[in-house]
């Protein structure tokens, strides 16, 4: 048993609910593991709840009844989340990564670990509602946002394959339409990563006309999955219509325009 | 500015350090943030330094001088980490994990992002002083667990893809054998994802005869890049001799044997 000042119980306190996102710990094992009352800890939450209000870190919340306890959950202020989005545009709006094809070269950013947090956090902040059970993304580069979009959520990610992989074990395979090449595609994922019935969250990096998110709603409905939302990075202006209905995406790509070396990336929440 | 008491100020001072693995914060950055004197601030970190110590909750540094401040660092302690190593076994050495050709099912665990998470301050306590610039992974497996090795070390992660991908713009591509089917593959890795000269911590889910890894390490010096660690999650007993020399394995697979539905996995650091 470790006996602490209060200043230091809170603090500690703080750091391992904000190190477990949206994961429930009883009073008692705080308790417990202070060697403190259960009224000094309750005091010790009101404080840590006061500090994460107060300078926008998050929201604790307090759950009542026997299987009560407390959790954080990681909120991304409106604010902060638009000032942070304005940032990463200014470093995606660079003409330099412009790639043949009108792709963009955006794989430093979103594999920089404190962008892809970041990212996971404002996903995680709005579809923290949506009661989902697992965040399913597809190979390759979503999975560091889809990872931590899972992280804040305190949820399991699920990783879609392009091909069937033979560690994987018995797969359900779909073949999909890419909206933008218009080629046929695979996707599979492993029959044991998702039981039947789930409530599934879609998170991507990028998204031209919904194809492979359409082609990961058709995948879902093979498990008798519901999907309850679907949210990637940036999503393009054209085309306007795209193959799934309801998205919610962070930055809207406006324009890139290879002859006058011009990419026009918004925040679009 | 916010006035917080000095318990409050602890305890977000420790949150912001701890939500930000090995990035350093001047003391002028929360004295602002604050509104208090940097005494007052330095005071408030020598707290937080003994909380983190007392409860092995990680570490926190003082760097002095011009460009010095405060920083914390992730240090799994040996105990803890054996602990959470043997109760991966536990899950692992289930024998429905077994997928025909001697393959293990683990994409449940290594999705898991808590699991990841402590995965990855594992790796980065063992390779921290190895002051690596990158953290490299080939896709699809290891991401997760190299993510969250490249986050708890502040440093960015690059994935090394299984196709050249006409969104990652000009690569560089080598073949290489894998160790154990002995058939030729590719790997590739887009030219502007590494600067000349980096160091390089090389991590994997699974290595079997290491030919992946020595790949990896032949793709690495194409960019006359240093690998100054290897770090698995898994590897094999057999082959004993691997294709690389010196790595870092969290657990050791002793055996598995599909007509006795018997693996064996044990945790070897």
């Amino acid at each position: 048993m470790i006996r602490l000042k209060r200043s230091e119980r809170v603090a500690a306190l703080l750091k391992i609910l904000s190190d477990n996102p949206n994961q429930i710990f009883t009073l008692n094992y705080f308790s417990e593991l202070f060697g403190a009352a259960k009224s000094t800890i309750s005091e010790d939450v009101g404080t840590a709840k006061g500090v994460v209000e107060q300078m926008s870190l998050g929201s604790i919340e307090t759950i009542p009844g026997a299987s009560g306890g407390v959790k954080y959950k990681p909120l991304a202020s409106n604010e902060k989340s638009i000032e942070f989005l304005k940032m990463l545009c200014e470093e995606l709006n660079d003409y330099t990564r412009l790639i043949p094809g009108k792709f963009l070269y955006m794989a430093d950013i979103i594999c920089d670990p404190t962008v892809a947090a970041r990212v996971g956090e404002i996903f995680a902040t709005k579809f923290m509602d949506k009661k989902a059970n697992y965040v399913v993304t597809i190979e390759t580069k979503g999975i560091t946002v889809a990872l931590m979009t899972a992280r804040a959520l305190n949820i399991p990610l699920v990783i879609v394959r392009r091909d069937s992989k033979v560690t994987e074990g018995s797969t359900i395979s779909i073949n999909y339409v890419s909206g933008s090449s218009h080629r046929i595609q695979t996707m599979s994922i492993s029959k044991r990563s998702l039981p039947p019935g789930s409530k599934v969250l879609i998170i991507d990096d990028f998204m031209k006309a919904g194809g492979t998110a359409k082609g990961l709603l058709d995948l879902m409905a093979e498990f008798n999955s519901e999907v309850v939302g679907i949210g990637v990075l940036i999503s393009t202006d054209e085309p306007e219509e795209k193959m799934v209905g309801d998205y919610y995406s962070l930055l809207k790509l406006k324009q890139v325009d290879e002859l006058s070396k011009q990419i026009i990336i918004v925040p679009s929440i």
